[in-house]
């Protein structure tokens, strides 16, 4: 897996990509991360990457020029004959989770493009673009971090990087319901007391308790994933 | 604002900071960010942070000792006659949101405790944690990147972070839809022309092409906020 990601910040990517499990899966080779400057692509000769924005409005917006060439060079080193995703970080986009985090990690190579100040101009992105994705609903300065926190998630998918152990442990998440509390030694902190049953050694009443933990948390801290999981189970 | 981070990679987190708008901010003694390692404070001679689970499952969980005496000592640091919000980041939360972030940029400090691992023994988050919260339906490997989204999102909102331009930008998203389309110079690239009403210096008809574009958006791109805007209207 081969990110590419489009900034006027580069530098915050390559410090921040070094302090994460995306660092230790360069060091195995399982994927790379390269940070590449909008800015060195612009033809303006004071490296003016942004303008005012026609109709009026606050904020200066990306100029399409800068953001297609540095797009034109990633595709010609790639040189795929697949079309490359390339995925623009913006709020207005469809909503990021586990499925399309899944389903991108079956790609070789994504570009991320990342926007600054009031956005970038709708023509470029419209020639560029495969995917208009955000990670929630709240408003960022920059679309870095989105775009870290989609690379660290879809990096926990290829094959390798987390160990089987690991990987075990986004289950629960995959079914739709929150996970169950869980507790380590000692057995008493502070007069509080391991659940009797975690001690029990009894499997199944252990599976049976965890069970309606998860059903009893999803549906007081996420009604909307609650529901959506009884609709599913009735349908079964 | 002062912002507390507990977290096993304090280095993530100083590095990151130093590359957004946190970095900015911080320079102009509008906020603050304090990594704190968890590890400073395990009692364990091998300082270890971590223990198996209860009643089995893959993966080690974070022990309740080092988390609470980390967190006495912020909050002894801190010395306030507040109950100080500290937000355990995970996925078991409530979805962070523009509202959320508005709620906490009126705090004076806020306590990021990131976890890693399976998670974090359950008797310590009841005893330490005031607000479980996710930044979407997505597994990451830590707390770390959701924390500094959290924290650029807030600081946004923290009064003289962003210049008065900069604040007006988010508008269009508060309202619940998602934003029209943008174009900046030139008005003609790749043979795509600007649409003609944005040059047309009438705003009424501007406003009403661009309210039109958000709809147009937002119903194709996410049905659930349509829904949510066009109930809400009714009402009124």
């Amino acid at each position: 897996m081969n990110y590419h990601v489009m900034t006027l910040f580069p530098e915050m990517i390559e410090s921040a990509v070094n302090c994460s499990i995306l660092g230790k899966a360069i060091e195995k080779h399982l994927i790379s991360v390269d940070a590449v400057n909008i800015r060195d692509y612009t033809l303006d000769k004071h490296k003016k990457v942004d303008d005012y924005t026609y109709g009026g409005g606050a904020g200066m917006l990306m100029a399409p020029q800068p953001v297609y060439d540095c797009h034109k060079a990633l595709i010609d080193k790639i040189s795929s004959d697949k079309k490359i995703r390339t995925i623009y970080v913006t709020p207005q986009g469809k909503v990021f989770d586990q499925a399309l985090a899944q389903e991108l990690s079956n790609e070789e190579d994504i570009i991320f493009l990342c926007g600054h100040y009031e956005g970038i101009d709708e023509r470029v992105l419209e020639e560029v673009v495969t995917d208009h994705i955000s990670i929630g609903d709240y408003v960022l300065t920059g679309g870095e971090l989105p775009a870290l926190v989609m690379m660290d998630c879809i990096s926990r998918l290829v094959p390798g990087v987390l160990s089987n152990e690991e990987s075990a442990q986004t289950e629960s998440f995959d079914e739709g319901l929150l996970e169950y509390p869980q507790y380590t030694r000692p057995e008493v902190w502070m007069d509080k007391q391991v659940p009797q049953v975690l001690l029990s050694g009894h499997h199944a009443n252990i599976d049976k308790w965890r069970r309606e933990r998860s059903l009893e948390r999803t549906k007081k801290r996420r009604p909307d994933l609650y529901e959506k999981y009884v609709m599913n189970n009735k349908k079964e």
